[in-house]
Protein backbone atom coordinates (compact mmCIF):
# COMPACT_ATOMS: atom_id res chain seq x y z
CA UNK A 1 0.00 0.00 0.00
CA UNK A 2 1.05 3.43 -1.05
CA UNK A 3 1.95 5.87 1.86
CA UNK A 4 -0.51 8.77 1.89
CA UNK A 5 0.92 12.62 1.85
CA UNK A 6 -2.04 15.21 3.60
CA UNK A 7 -1.29 18.04 1.60
CA UNK A 8 -2.50 21.51 2.74
CA UNK A 9 -3.98 24.24 0.15
CA UNK A 10 -3.33 27.57 1.45
CA UNK A 11 -0.05 29.12 1.90
CA UNK A 12 0.90 25.27 0.72
CA UNK A 13 0.05 25.23 -3.02
CA UNK A 14 -1.49 27.98 -3.20
CA UNK A 15 -0.24 31.57 -2.15
CA UNK A 16 -3.01 33.69 -0.85
CA UNK A 17 -0.56 36.88 0.75
CA UNK A 18 -0.79 38.56 -2.73
CA UNK A 19 -4.44 39.34 -2.86
CA UNK A 20 -4.16 40.27 1.60
CA UNK A 21 -1.64 42.68 0.41
CA UNK A 22 -4.12 44.15 -2.27
CA UNK A 23 -7.18 44.12 0.41
CA UNK A 24 -4.84 45.96 2.43
CA UNK A 25 -3.55 48.03 0.01
CA UNK A 26 -7.48 48.83 -0.70
CA UNK A 27 -8.19 49.52 2.16
CA UNK A 28 -5.52 51.66 3.96
CA UNK A 29 -3.75 52.86 0.74
CA UNK A 30 -0.18 50.89 1.35
CA UNK A 31 1.33 47.86 -0.34
CA UNK A 32 2.83 46.19 2.60
CA UNK A 33 6.52 45.17 2.45
CA UNK A 34 7.78 41.91 3.79
CA UNK A 35 9.29 43.20 6.82
CA UNK A 36 5.65 44.62 7.90
CA UNK A 37 4.08 41.44 7.85
CA UNK A 38 6.63 38.69 8.29
CA UNK A 39 6.30 36.92 11.53
CA UNK A 40 2.48 37.46 11.77
CA UNK A 41 -0.70 37.52 9.75
CA UNK A 42 -1.45 40.62 7.42
CA UNK A 43 -4.78 40.98 9.50
CA UNK A 44 -2.80 40.63 12.83
CA UNK A 45 -1.76 44.10 12.01
CA UNK A 46 -3.50 46.69 14.52
CA UNK A 47 -6.56 48.04 12.69
CA UNK A 48 -6.55 45.10 9.83
CA UNK A 49 -8.02 42.29 11.72
CA UNK A 50 -11.27 43.08 9.46
CA UNK A 51 -9.37 42.35 6.32
CA UNK A 52 -9.56 38.55 6.99
CA UNK A 53 -13.04 38.76 6.05
CA UNK A 54 -12.06 38.61 2.16
CA UNK A 55 -12.11 35.20 2.94
CA UNK A 56 -15.59 34.96 2.80
CA UNK A 57 -16.11 36.07 -0.21
CA UNK A 58 -16.63 34.39 -3.42
CA UNK A 59 -14.01 34.05 -5.89
CA UNK A 60 -11.14 34.92 -3.39
CA UNK A 61 -9.75 31.31 -3.39
CA UNK A 62 -10.49 30.73 -7.36
CA UNK A 63 -7.71 32.55 -8.70
CA UNK A 64 -5.15 32.28 -5.89
CA UNK A 65 -1.74 32.22 -8.01
CA UNK A 66 0.17 28.73 -7.57
CA UNK A 67 3.35 28.37 -5.43
CA UNK A 68 6.30 27.86 -7.71
CA UNK A 69 7.48 24.57 -8.24
CA UNK A 70 4.63 23.18 -6.41
CA UNK A 71 2.69 21.07 -9.73
CA UNK A 72 6.21 19.75 -10.84
CA UNK A 73 7.15 18.25 -7.50
CA UNK A 74 3.51 17.13 -6.32
CA UNK A 75 3.36 15.77 -9.94
CA UNK A 76 6.73 13.48 -9.32
CA UNK A 77 5.71 12.58 -5.48
CA UNK A 78 2.67 11.51 -7.28
CA UNK A 79 4.33 8.58 -8.59
CA UNK A 80 5.15 6.95 -5.03
CA UNK A 81 2.82 8.55 -3.01
CA UNK A 82 -0.92 8.84 -2.70
CA UNK A 83 -1.54 12.54 -2.40
CA UNK A 84 -4.19 13.63 -0.78
CA UNK A 85 -5.27 17.44 -1.05
CA UNK A 86 -6.78 18.14 2.81
CA UNK A 87 -7.81 21.80 3.34
CA UNK A 88 -9.67 23.41 6.04
CA UNK A 89 -12.20 25.26 3.93
CA UNK A 90 -15.07 24.77 5.91
CA UNK A 91 -14.91 28.11 7.90
CA UNK A 92 -16.05 29.65 4.25
CA UNK A 93 -19.04 28.23 2.58
CA UNK A 94 -17.94 29.93 -0.48
CA UNK A 95 -14.92 28.76 -0.80
CA UNK A 96 -15.78 24.94 -1.11
CA UNK A 97 -16.87 25.41 -5.29
CA UNK A 98 -13.58 27.89 -5.64
CA UNK A 99 -11.14 25.49 -4.07
CA UNK A 100 -12.47 22.63 -6.13
CA UNK A 101 -12.23 24.28 -8.89
CA UNK A 102 -8.76 25.48 -8.02
CA UNK A 103 -7.76 21.90 -7.94
CA UNK A 104 -9.11 20.81 -10.93
CA UNK A 105 -7.51 23.63 -13.06
CA UNK A 106 -3.98 23.48 -11.95
CA UNK A 107 -4.00 19.95 -10.63
CA UNK A 108 -5.46 17.88 -13.11
CA UNK A 109 -3.49 14.55 -12.66
CA UNK A 110 -5.09 14.33 -8.81
CA UNK A 111 -8.21 13.07 -8.69
CA UNK A 112 -11.17 14.20 -7.21
CA UNK A 113 -11.04 11.24 -5.07
CA UNK A 114 -8.13 12.76 -3.27
CA UNK A 115 -9.64 16.08 -2.34
CA UNK A 116 -10.73 16.38 1.50
CA UNK A 117 -12.49 19.37 2.28
CA UNK A 118 -12.36 19.18 6.36
CA UNK A 119 -12.16 21.99 9.33
CA UNK A 120 -10.67 19.80 12.32
CA UNK A 121 -7.65 18.23 10.49
CA UNK A 122 -7.45 15.19 13.64
CA UNK A 123 -10.18 13.07 11.62
CA UNK A 124 -6.63 12.67 9.15
CA UNK A 125 -4.87 9.36 8.78
CA UNK A 126 -1.84 9.74 6.71
CA UNK A 127 1.78 8.85 6.77
CA UNK A 128 2.74 12.98 6.22
CA UNK A 129 1.04 15.96 6.60
CA UNK A 130 2.52 19.37 4.79
CA UNK A 131 0.79 22.29 6.50
CA UNK A 132 1.65 25.42 7.45
CA UNK A 133 -0.42 25.66 10.56
CA UNK A 134 1.67 23.94 14.16
CA UNK A 135 -2.25 23.05 15.48
CA UNK A 136 -2.86 20.85 12.27
CA UNK A 137 0.45 19.25 12.54
CA UNK A 138 0.07 19.00 16.36
CA UNK A 139 -2.40 16.74 16.31
CA UNK A 140 -1.55 14.82 13.25
CA UNK A 141 -0.27 10.67 13.97
CA UNK A 142 2.28 10.78 11.11
CA UNK A 143 5.16 12.80 10.06
CA UNK A 144 4.52 16.33 9.61
CA UNK A 145 6.17 19.29 7.91
CA UNK A 146 5.96 22.66 8.30
CA UNK A 147 5.29 25.16 4.95
CA UNK A 148 6.88 28.46 6.37
CA UNK A 149 4.89 31.01 6.43
CA UNK A 150 4.86 34.60 7.60
CA UNK A 151 2.66 33.10 10.51
CA UNK A 152 4.73 30.41 11.53
CA UNK A 153 8.27 31.89 11.94
CA UNK A 154 8.99 31.20 15.42
CA UNK A 155 7.68 27.58 15.59
CA UNK A 156 10.61 25.47 15.93
CA UNK A 157 9.15 22.05 17.06
CA UNK A 158 8.35 20.49 13.51
CA UNK A 159 10.59 19.70 10.42
CA UNK A 160 10.37 23.36 8.17
CA UNK A 161 10.47 23.25 4.59
CA UNK A 162 10.83 26.62 3.05
CA UNK A 163 9.79 26.09 -0.21
CA UNK A 164 8.56 23.41 -2.86
CA UNK A 165 12.55 22.33 -3.82
CA UNK A 166 12.92 21.89 -0.02
CA UNK A 167 10.02 18.98 -0.24
CA UNK A 168 11.66 17.51 -3.18
CA UNK A 169 14.97 17.34 -1.17
CA UNK A 170 13.13 15.73 1.84
CA UNK A 171 11.31 13.05 0.34
CA UNK A 172 14.45 12.11 -1.60
CA UNK A 173 15.65 10.91 1.68
CA UNK A 174 12.30 9.09 2.24
CA UNK A 175 11.27 5.14 1.64
CA UNK A 176 8.26 5.86 -0.03
CA UNK B 1 -9.69 12.39 24.47
CA UNK B 2 -12.71 11.61 22.90
CA UNK B 3 -13.42 8.79 20.70
CA UNK B 4 -14.45 10.17 16.97
CA UNK B 5 -17.21 8.76 14.96
CA UNK B 6 -16.89 9.06 10.93
CA UNK B 7 -20.56 9.22 10.23
CA UNK B 8 -21.80 9.20 6.63
CA UNK B 9 -24.90 11.47 5.54
CA UNK B 10 -26.41 9.58 2.14
CA UNK B 11 -28.40 7.03 3.00
CA UNK B 12 -27.29 7.16 6.87
CA UNK B 13 -28.67 10.43 7.82
CA UNK B 14 -30.02 12.02 4.40
CA UNK B 15 -32.56 9.58 2.66
CA UNK B 16 -31.55 9.71 -1.36
CA UNK B 17 -34.19 7.61 -2.00
CA UNK B 18 -37.38 9.18 -2.28
CA UNK B 19 -35.74 11.77 -4.67
CA UNK B 20 -34.35 8.78 -6.88
CA UNK B 21 -37.99 7.41 -6.97
CA UNK B 22 -39.15 10.65 -7.84
CA UNK B 23 -36.80 10.96 -10.93
CA UNK B 24 -37.50 6.83 -12.16
CA UNK B 25 -41.28 7.83 -12.06
CA UNK B 26 -40.72 10.94 -13.71
CA UNK B 27 -38.97 9.13 -16.56
CA UNK B 28 -40.86 6.01 -16.62
CA UNK B 29 -44.25 6.84 -15.33
CA UNK B 30 -44.37 4.47 -12.61
CA UNK B 31 -43.27 4.62 -8.88
CA UNK B 32 -41.20 1.94 -7.75
CA UNK B 33 -41.96 -0.28 -5.03
CA UNK B 34 -39.89 -1.24 -2.09
CA UNK B 35 -39.21 -4.65 -3.93
CA UNK B 36 -38.41 -3.72 -7.61
CA UNK B 37 -35.53 -1.78 -5.93
CA UNK B 38 -34.70 -3.79 -2.10
CA UNK B 39 -31.00 -5.54 -2.71
CA UNK B 40 -29.83 -3.29 -5.73
CA UNK B 41 -29.64 0.52 -6.46
CA UNK B 42 -32.35 1.97 -8.33
CA UNK B 43 -29.76 2.98 -11.17
CA UNK B 44 -29.14 -0.74 -11.39
CA UNK B 45 -32.81 -1.60 -12.92
CA UNK B 46 -32.04 -2.05 -16.55
CA UNK B 47 -32.82 0.71 -19.06
CA UNK B 48 -32.59 3.38 -15.40
CA UNK B 49 -28.32 3.55 -15.25
CA UNK B 50 -28.63 7.33 -16.44
CA UNK B 51 -30.89 7.95 -13.73
CA UNK B 52 -27.99 8.09 -11.47
CA UNK B 53 -27.08 11.47 -12.75
CA UNK B 54 -29.51 13.38 -11.01
CA UNK B 55 -26.85 13.57 -8.21
CA UNK B 56 -24.96 16.09 -10.40
CA UNK B 57 -28.01 18.44 -10.31
CA UNK B 58 -27.61 21.79 -8.65
CA UNK B 59 -30.13 21.37 -5.23
CA UNK B 60 -30.33 17.23 -5.57
CA UNK B 61 -28.63 17.02 -1.89
CA UNK B 62 -30.62 20.27 -0.66
CA UNK B 63 -33.84 19.30 0.79
CA UNK B 64 -33.20 15.35 1.02
CA UNK B 65 -35.03 13.94 3.67
CA UNK B 66 -33.55 13.28 7.37
CA UNK B 67 -33.48 9.91 8.48
CA UNK B 68 -35.61 9.25 11.47
CA UNK B 69 -34.40 9.92 15.01
CA UNK B 70 -30.81 10.83 13.20
CA UNK B 71 -31.17 14.35 14.72
CA UNK B 72 -32.13 12.77 18.53
CA UNK B 73 -29.36 10.31 18.37
CA UNK B 74 -26.57 12.12 16.93
CA UNK B 75 -27.34 15.08 19.83
CA UNK B 76 -27.08 12.51 22.29
CA UNK B 77 -24.13 10.76 20.85
CA UNK B 78 -22.44 13.97 20.99
CA UNK B 79 -22.82 14.24 23.99
CA UNK B 80 -19.87 11.89 24.43
CA UNK B 81 -18.57 11.57 21.08
CA UNK B 82 -16.89 13.80 18.95
CA UNK B 83 -19.13 13.26 16.01
CA UNK B 84 -17.58 13.94 12.09
CA UNK B 85 -19.86 14.42 9.03
CA UNK B 86 -17.99 11.98 6.54
CA UNK B 87 -19.28 12.53 3.30
CA UNK B 88 -18.22 11.42 -0.36
CA UNK B 89 -19.16 14.32 -1.89
CA UNK B 90 -16.03 15.31 -4.75
CA UNK B 91 -17.90 13.42 -7.15
CA UNK B 92 -20.67 15.57 -7.45
CA UNK B 93 -19.27 19.51 -7.71
CA UNK B 94 -22.63 20.71 -7.44
CA UNK B 95 -23.54 19.40 -3.71
CA UNK B 96 -20.85 20.93 -2.06
CA UNK B 97 -22.82 23.93 -0.72
CA UNK B 98 -25.90 21.78 -0.44
CA UNK B 99 -24.54 19.36 1.75
CA UNK B 100 -23.15 22.23 3.95
CA UNK B 101 -26.25 24.12 4.49
CA UNK B 102 -28.69 20.66 4.84
CA UNK B 103 -26.23 20.05 7.73
CA UNK B 104 -26.23 23.59 8.72
CA UNK B 105 -30.35 23.46 8.65
CA UNK B 106 -30.50 20.19 10.12
CA UNK B 107 -27.66 19.33 12.55
CA UNK B 108 -27.03 23.16 14.02
CA UNK B 109 -25.54 21.23 16.93
CA UNK B 110 -22.46 20.16 14.67
CA UNK B 111 -19.92 22.68 14.06
CA UNK B 112 -18.70 23.01 10.63
CA UNK B 113 -15.22 22.15 11.84
CA UNK B 114 -16.52 18.43 11.76
CA UNK B 115 -17.67 18.67 8.16
CA UNK B 116 -15.51 16.53 6.54
CA UNK B 117 -16.19 16.50 2.57
CA UNK B 118 -13.87 13.34 0.74
CA UNK B 119 -14.00 10.97 -1.82
CA UNK B 120 -11.39 8.23 -0.99
CA UNK B 121 -12.15 7.46 2.89
CA UNK B 122 -9.24 5.81 3.17
CA UNK B 123 -7.50 9.19 4.54
CA UNK B 124 -10.17 8.65 7.43
CA UNK B 125 -8.67 8.28 11.15
CA UNK B 126 -11.52 7.76 13.58
CA UNK B 127 -12.66 5.17 16.08
CA UNK B 128 -15.90 4.33 14.86
CA UNK B 129 -17.47 4.57 11.33
CA UNK B 130 -21.26 4.60 10.25
CA UNK B 131 -21.56 3.94 6.32
CA UNK B 132 -24.02 2.37 3.64
CA UNK B 133 -20.67 1.42 1.65
CA UNK B 134 -19.15 -1.85 2.46
CA UNK B 135 -15.67 -0.30 0.32
CA UNK B 136 -15.47 2.18 3.06
CA UNK B 137 -15.53 0.10 5.73
CA UNK B 138 -13.25 -2.30 4.69
CA UNK B 139 -10.14 0.40 4.64
CA UNK B 140 -11.59 1.59 7.70
CA UNK B 141 -9.25 1.19 10.59
CA UNK B 142 -11.55 1.48 13.88
CA UNK B 143 -15.01 -0.59 14.03
CA UNK B 144 -17.06 -0.16 11.43
CA UNK B 145 -21.10 -0.38 11.34
CA UNK B 146 -23.03 -0.83 7.80
CA UNK B 147 -26.41 0.98 8.03
CA UNK B 148 -29.08 -0.75 5.87
CA UNK B 149 -29.41 0.29 2.08
CA UNK B 150 -31.21 -1.50 -0.30
CA UNK B 151 -27.90 -1.85 -2.25
CA UNK B 152 -25.83 -3.50 0.70
CA UNK B 153 -28.31 -6.20 1.92
CA UNK B 154 -26.35 -8.95 1.12
CA UNK B 155 -23.24 -7.92 3.03
CA UNK B 156 -22.25 -10.23 5.94
CA UNK B 157 -19.17 -8.73 7.01
CA UNK B 158 -19.84 -5.91 9.26
CA UNK B 159 -22.11 -5.32 12.17
CA UNK B 160 -25.11 -3.99 10.46
CA UNK B 161 -27.50 -1.19 11.88
CA UNK B 162 -31.12 -0.79 10.53
CA UNK B 163 -32.13 2.27 11.57
CA UNK B 164 -30.85 5.12 13.95
CA UNK B 165 -32.34 3.18 17.50
CA UNK B 166 -30.22 0.86 16.64
CA UNK B 167 -27.34 2.84 16.45
CA UNK B 168 -28.39 4.44 19.89
CA UNK B 169 -28.87 0.64 21.22
CA UNK B 170 -25.33 -0.06 19.83
CA UNK B 171 -23.60 3.07 21.34
CA UNK B 172 -24.94 2.10 24.62
CA UNK B 173 -23.11 -1.11 25.43
CA UNK B 174 -19.85 0.69 23.98
CA UNK B 175 -17.43 2.66 26.41
CA UNK B 176 -17.15 6.07 25.08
Amino acid sequence: MRKKIALDMDEVVADVMPKFLDAYEIEFGKRLLREDYWGKKVYDIPGADHIRNVLHNKGFFRDLPVMANSQEVVGELNEKYDIFFTTSAMEFRNSLEDKYDWLLDHFPFISWKKFVFCGDKSILRADYMIDDHPRNLKKFVGKGLLYTASHNTQETAYTRVNNWLEIREFFAAETP
